[in-house]
Order: structure tokens, then sequence, then C-alpha cells
């Protein structure tokens, strides 16, 4: 093969693809115009004397897309669909932290993210999850130990420890982290420590932690650079910090900045894009595209230890119409011409595999969401929501009564937590404030990190029936309201499904529609839903044992002051 | 340890120094005031909340500087001794490439540059040499194949393959190199092309080859920065190419762009510096010395893989009078405080190691040396020299007589190569233009790559006495001027000294000084003659086996046009 490669390099041989156009060159930041040879999955250099099939190409031609942290399930689709859905976007690597099906099915749910990724040309690389479950204050399905991350590590598509949520625990030297650390020093050590600073922030990056996607504001972003760390600047679903991030950017010209997706949701992708929407973001955000460009392709290449865009290396590369528009015309993964103006020119084929089902749960009644207290007046925590922010504010309102029901005249409403994995018959409650439903409920059983069913709703019944919708589904997202009850099955896991993402997202869309009719006016109101119940996100979030406070458990009443 | 970093990050234990003071942070290019700790040979953080034992510093603290591509043989000194001038210098870490000694002694010359290093603080990062011998036009004392190379990478202190400078090879796809490469294709591979460009150079880089530190011009710079390549920016004793290529480091900012010195002379050691001095002639061409440091610093940990200069990474710091003087006052490596103010702090033991004796050869006489010819006229090929080049230009010049001598009206030298590993007997000769002696000789066993024996001298008696004198000191410079004989014993391996620098720059200065006062204006004319026998840099070279031309042995003759 090297042979061959340097016989095409040099005009000796045909290349499987000449393509000849303007491209932008990512090391001198410039557009230029020339050849650039294809031979079998790897770039045979830019030259006028290639040989081979041409194709002329109108637009731009630039490296392949990475984005170097995300989590696949977000999107509800398994790896082979949410290929199918990135690909015509101009992505060709996805460094990937499969958290979300280990916390419901352990190395088993790694190893078919693994195996489901190889059904499609996407350059998958995948993160040994740290943190599962993501602390003790929750029930998971599975765990994840040392032992586990040492396995993981060994295969060729593990590349490194991913992202180390627990920040607190790094800083108190407990000994299971630690361990997981030291086994995967010699890799890449994704991080994740929201508002860490100082002292604390500097404890945690010695352990050899390199990268924070977690930024949300620039002092933050600022220090946490000037600490070495590569500083991931995410632009989700969920969540969105590159408008506060840009400045920071700006300032040192990009350097050792990437931008990242983390958590994408179904409809996001397939509206808005990829990668190719980070690029596009940043550029109304007024960095120049080439600088932008860099964030997704040489940043995180350097910071993956990959090399790109030169002789011998993969041949991955997106042909754009123009740089400041930046449609994706066609993608070129690993030498093949995957997509041409956003249809899909290589056949994925459709999942085939079983799935079993992971919903470990009897029927639930209305009761089992009852609230009672001695008091006539009881100050209750409740989780305030931010919008576009993963993190939450702690509120206390007074609520009257012996028994403590959604208020939606404050919209105060209730959220319960259902333990699903084992059957246990854990069910917390609690209120949250920010959904603003006049009526019914939603349930979800993607719930970061430990995927419990999270519910949220104005009456009990309805709160019950929304849950009982998740168990018959087997594991998904459900609303009812008034007589209706609608749902998205998620088989895999409770968290993904294997249909297209047409299918995935029009139900998405109709169950939005409808909360949306229910009066709540979030952007994303079930993607907030399934963070409200991950505790190592600050401040007030909820979990099967309970509402969490600085990971704390503590009680729904907050105390006289 | 980990814990105890922690800690000592925490302010809960005390670190072993805390200095306070200015410093400047290489990934923001901004200068601040604050506290940077210490832990054993660790980075704890830069936080006002670190305990222990205080240095208050003046001037600025910035990361330990870095080598990344030096040949140690050239400093003339084993590398304890090399160590020992370079670390009052603020050097860290260097990656040296051993092939000199490697020429000569083959794996054992390797494991005793390995053994030395230990013996000083200083961080050595070694390369398999690719290239040796680095052609077949010459004879060396030892070959390094590719199982030799396997079973180097397996060392903890070789982190990749050496310059692959036999580029032609790589180019016709030799199966000995493109073995070398394979082997070493997970590590770094460093690349050596002079004047490669164009399909030629694409067909290199897709082997995998990562750097190249053989620039002399903008176009090639530029070229090669765009095809992925690092370009290493060399200003070495005999070859300076910072000056011509200042304008492509500031087109690209600098990035992946690092200073090399390549080869560095124990006069010029000694006197301006080695990795400081790189950020002092930065400085002076004109870049800013926060570009100058990132040269020299973040960019090369980049292209290493390596961590720098945050919590966690090794110590090693540099504390300098101002950004723009660039004195070093203290030099820390490894947390411990190596130099102050140029003295050294620590001990490095002297070398009291044995070695042999690696000149293989019988005495000379003077009509070994002899040149004659059947013609009245002869068009004979003459090296001409390029002041602070290595390579050379071809020249033609028309000689009288049967006897082909000196000719010191015209500048046109004899110039010889004894092969000096297997006692032979081959004795090559041919002329040289640019060393305008006026009598005498100089004689070297330093002689890229091979180290044979070259020599340079107006009458052929002379030449004899100088090789002769290299015998007699078991390898090293000789020189003969009048009834003088003045020399430099280089004991190990015919390359280096286990003498303190003092001693032998200033024997090198005495040689030099009398060289001047034969007539000789070249600014480094025993390292200039030192690579007169290196047949893989262009035009003319000579060998034992004779003159070389574009990698041919070509007669001395001439043909008529």
């Amino acid at each position: 093969m090297l042979n061959e490669l340097i016989e095409a390099c040099l005009g000796y041989r045909e290349c499987d693809l000449v393509v000849e156009g303007s491209f932008f060159n990512p090391y001198t930041q410039k557009t230029e115009d020339g050849k650039i040879g294809i031979y079998k999955d790897k770039f045979a250099g830019f030259s006028n004397d290639l040989i081979g099939k041409t194709l002329e190409i109108e637009g731009i031609l630039i490296p392949g897309l990475i984005d170097a942290h995300v989590h696949i399930e977000s999107s509800m689709l398994i790896p082979r669909e949410f290929a199918r859905v990135v690909l015509p976007r101009g992505t060709s690597t996805v460094v990937c932290d499969p958290h979300e099906i280990a916390n419901v099915l352990g190395k088993e749910g790694i190893n078919f993210m693994i195996d489901d990724s190889k059904a499609s040309p996407l350059n998958f690389f995948f993160l040994a999850p740290a943190c599962v479950p993501s602390s003790n204050l929750e029930t998971s399905g599975a765990k994840i130990d040392s032992k586990d991350i040492q396995e993981l590590l060994e295969l060729e598509e593990v590349i490194g420890l991913g992202e180390v949520m627990s920040f607190p625990a790094v800083i108190d030297r407990e000994p299971k982290i630690l361990d997981k650390i030291r086994i995967s020093k010699e890799k890449i050590i994704d991080g994740h420590c929201p508002g860490l600073k100082g002292k604390e922030l500097n404890a945690y990056i010695s352990t050899g932690i390199i990268s924070d996607h977690e930024c949300s504001d620039e002092e933050e972003a600022l220090e946490k650079l000037k600490k070495g760390i590569y500083l991931m600047v995410r632009e989700g679903s969920a969540s969105k910090n590159l408008h506060d991030l840009i400045e920071v950017i700006k300032e040192v010209r990009g350097r050792r900045c990437i931008l990242v997706s983390d958590d994408r949701d179904p409809i996001d992708l397939r509206r808005e894009g990829h990668v190719d929407h980070l690029i596009r973001r940043a550029i109304e955000e007024g960095i120049d595209p080439e600088l932008a460009i860099i964030l997704v392709t040489l940043n995180p290449s350097e910071y993956l230890g990959l090399k790109i865009f030169f002789p011998g290396t993969k041949a991955d590369f997106v042909i754009v119409d123009s740089l400041d528009d930046f449609n994706v015309m066609f993608n070129i993964v690993n030498g093949e011409i995957i997509s041409e103006k956003g249809i899909l020119r290589i056949n994925i084929p459709e999942y085939k595999g079983i799935y079993k089902n992971t919903i470990n749960l009897v029927e639930v009644s209305p009761k089992d969401f009852l609230l009672t207290t001695d008091k006539e007046n009881t100050r209750v925590k409740v989780i305030e929501i931010v919008e576009g922010q993963i993190f939450t504010r702690k509120r206390i309102f007074l609520m009257k009564g012996n028994e403590l029901s959604s208020d939606i005249e404050r919209d105060i409403l209730k959220i319960a937590v259902v333990e699903r994995h084992r059957n246990s018959g854990r069910i917390s409650k609690g209120f949250v404030h920010g959904f603003n439903l006049k009526e019914g409920a939603i349930a979800s059983s993607i719930s970061h990190d430990s995927h419990n069913i999270v519910a949220v709703g104005v009456e009990d019944t309805s709160v019950a029936r929304a849950v009982n919708e998740i168990i018959r589904i087997g594991g998904g997202i459900s609303c009812v309201y008034g007589d209706k009850i609608i749902s998205l099955p998620l088989p895999i896991g409770g968290l993904m499904s294997h249909r297209p993402v047409e299918e995935v997202s029009n139900n998405l869309e109709t169950l939005n529609e409808t909360i949306k009719e229910m009066g709540c006016d979030l952007k994303n109101p079930i993607m907030t839903l399934s963070f409200l119940a991950l505790p190592v996100i600050p401040e007030l979030k909820i979990t099967d044992y309970g509402l969490i406070d600085d990971f704390q458990i503590v009680g729904l009443e907050e105390p006289d002051e």
C-alpha cells in the first residue's frame, strides 16, 4: 500500500479520484487552486501531475469535519442512523463518549455502540466512560469500574477516558476515580468541570485531564485555556455557550479552541445540521470562516493526535459551496464519496439486531406521586430551569396545605424520578419551576446520566399515565394531554431508536408541539427535562434518591431562615 | 504521588518550592503575576493558595526551552557535558538523533549516548537513526537496519525515527527505508528533504514523515507547511536559515513552526548559547519575544505530544531577566533549580568510563594523495563552498599539467577522504574552492555522516601529516601549519570529547585561529569541512568512494562540453 501510494503521489499510478478546484488549506488558512489526489482511502497530495478520473468542483474543498465531543445517544439514534444524518452534513469523524448507554447496559451497551458504528463509513472514536454511574446519588443500570476501563482501553476504537465529571471526587482524591485516571494516563483524558476555578481547577488538571466543554463565561474559559486545557466550546441542543465564549476564541485566535456539539437532538440534527451548523454559528458570531473551520478540523486533530489533510493521511474532505454560506455539497470519507448535495450515495444497512427491554419496572399508580406534609405552610426547594443551560437554580417557594401539589399559577410543577433498572420501587418527588405546563404530564427514560424515568406534570394521574406509557413502549418519551397519550419509543436502552431520523424527529416534533399546547414555552422541554436528574451539574437536581444540592441529598423542605 | 500532587495544588500540603512573580503563559501569550508551585518534579499550578518555601523572583518565568532537533555529537561533547553547557542557558529538553555516533559504533554508540545522558538532569529524548549509513555511497563504521530500529523503538527513551535523509530512496520506494518507516508509523518520524517539492515532496510526506529542518527559502518552507509538515527552522553553527524564513513564520503567526539548532559547535554553545540564542536571534529578526518563546516551547511540545506548563506536567521552567533581553537567570528542570545566573547548582559527575579507539587505519604518506592525469588540460569538478550553508555548488575549473595539485592563486585546494573504519586503504581525492588556505592542511574525523577522515590542504605532505595526527590522537581534528601540528582529540568515536566544554572550545578556538592565519576566512572552517563528505546534501560532495553528484559517484574529470 505504501509503495502504491507513493506511486500515486508521483503520478506513476492512477489515483482513484482527482479533485480539481479550490481548496482551503488549514495549515496556512488560505484558499488556493489545484488538484488533490485520492488513492484508496488516502490522500495522495496536491499536485498537477496527479493522474486519474478527475472531478472538477465548484465551491471549496476543506478538511473533513470533526466533532471531538459528542454523546451519540442524545440524537436518540443508534450510531449508524446518527452517521446517516451527519455524513451529508460533512462530518467525517466523531469522538463519542457512550456514557448514556453505559449507565443502562454497561460494557454490553458500549460494545453495541462500537459494533453498530461499523455499519457506517463515519470515523468513530470512543472514550471509555469515566463516571458510570455519574455519582453515588442515583441508581444506574450498570457500573463501569477500573477493570472495565482497562479492558475498554485495549480496544482499538477506544482512544482514552471519557469526561471525568466527578470533579469533587478527583479533588477529594477518591481512589476509584484516581485509579481510572492512572490507567488512562498515556491516552486522552476528557474533562468536565463546570465553574471549577483556582486551586481546585489546578488540582483537577494536575491529574492529566486535558479538556473541558463546560465553560459558560469568558473568565472561566480564559482561566482554563491558561492552564493548558483544550477549550471545547459547546453548542448543543440543550447547552449553547458559543455566544458567551466567542470573544475568548477571538482573543487567543482560536489556539487550542475546539467547537463541539456534546448533545444534539434529532430535530436539530435534521434541521440545522451537525458540525456544519457549528461553523455557521461561529461565522454568525463574527468569526472568520477560515478560523471557524480550524476550530473543527486542525484544532481537534491536534487534540486527538490525528494527522489530517496532507499526503498519506485519510482522505476525509468536504466540498462546500462557499466559506461564507457553508453549505456542504460533497462529503468524502476515507476516499469515498459518501454524499452529494445532502443525499447519501452509499448504503448503510438497517439495523436488524435484537435488543432487550431495559425497563425493569412494574406499573405505577397516581398515589405513588403523592406528597404530603404535617405543616400548613411549607418552604419547599424548587428546581428552577435556566433556558438554554443544563445547570439550574435553586428557588424556595412557600406552599400551603397538607398535600403538596402542582401550582400552575406560580408554575410549580411536580417532578418525579422513578427507578427503572432494578424494580426497586424507589420514586422520588419534588418540584420544578419553568415548564409552565397547564395540564398533563411528560415522562422520559432519557434522564442523564442514570436514565431512570423522569416525569413532570400537573396531575398525579397524568404523571402515572405518562410513566406507565414508558413501560409499555419499553423506554422512550411520552406525553399525556387530556385523553391523548402520544409517545416516541426508544427501545434500545430506553435511549435510542433504530428507526430513521425522519421518523424519530417527526415523532419528537409531535411531542414538542403537544407540550407547547400544554403551555410550555421552553425551546427544548424534553432535553431540558432529561438533564434535571443529572446530579453532577449545579445547583438543584433530582435523582431517584431525592433532591440533590452540591453533591448532597437534601430534603424537599427548606428549613426556616 | 497523584494524591500528594492534588493536595499540594489545593494548598493542603507544602510545595517543595513556590515561585512568586511574573510569568509568561504560552497558551494566552500573555504575562501575568502570581505564584507557581512545584511539588517533587511536577508543577502544582498557579494559585495564591499554594504553601511552601517561596522564591520571589525578578524577571519573568517561562516554560523550559526545547530543542526538538539536535545532534549532540556536533557539540563535540558527550551528552552529560552538552547538558552542563546548555542547562545554564535554559534548555530543559532536547530531542537527539544520535546518527553520528551510530555511523561509527552502531547501536553500541546509541546506547552509550542514552546511558551517558542519564548522568544529567536534562530531559533527553532520542530518535532511532533512520539512515546509517546515510547512503551506499560511502563506508561507515556500522549500519542500523530495520531490526535495530525495532529494538531501539522499544526503549523508553526512543520516541521515533530520526531524520529520513534518503528522500530519493523513499521516492524510489526502496524496501529497506520503507520498512523502517512502517515500523515507526505510530511514532514521530522526522524528515530531512532539502529542496524537495511538488509531487516528490507529496510522495515523501505520504509515508508519514512529519517534519523538515532543511528549508532554505520561503517558497520551500511555505510549500512544506501547507502540506502539513512541522517547519523546523534551523539556526545552527553550520547552517543558518532563520533570516531567510522569518517572513514565513510571521505569515503563519508561527503555527507549526519550531526553531531548532540541529548542529551547534562548542564555541557557539559557550559564547552564544543554545535555545536561548535561537530566541534572541528570532527577536533580532523582528519576531515578538512572546511568539519566539512559543516556537521553542508550546510548538515543539505539540509536535512531541508532550504536555507542558500546567498543573501535573513536569516542572520545567526558566526565569529570564526580561523577554526582550532574554538572559536566563534560573533554570528549573523536573522541579529542581539547576542553574542560577549561568552557574550550575548541581553536580554532574565527570565521565570515567572507557572508550575504544575507533580509528582503524595505518599511517598514510604524501603519495597517497597524489593526483595525476595524461592530459595537459583537464576540466575538473570542484566543490564550491557556500558560506553559512551545508549545501555546495559544483564548479568546473581548467587545470594544467599532468599532476593535479592545489592552486592557491585560484583557491583550488586538494580535498581527500580517508576511509578509517575498516582499514581498507580507500582514499578519494578531489578539489574544493572556498577554503583559501595559503599553506598547510586541516584534517578531521568528524565528517558527516560516515565520519571517515576528511582533509583539505595545500601540500600533499601537510595533508598526510594532518591525517597521521588524527590517527595518533585516536580521532579528532588536526591542523598542520609550517612546523606546527595542533590538534583537538575527540577520542569517543572520533567525534566527541569527555572533557569540559571550556577545554574543548579553547582547543577549537586555537585551531580556528591557526586556520585563519593560514588564509582561510570561512566563519567555521572545521564544521564546513565536516559537511563536505555528506552525500545526501546537494550539489557536489566527496566520500571515500569519490565525488558524489546527485546521489551518483562521478569522476573528477568533467567531460568536454
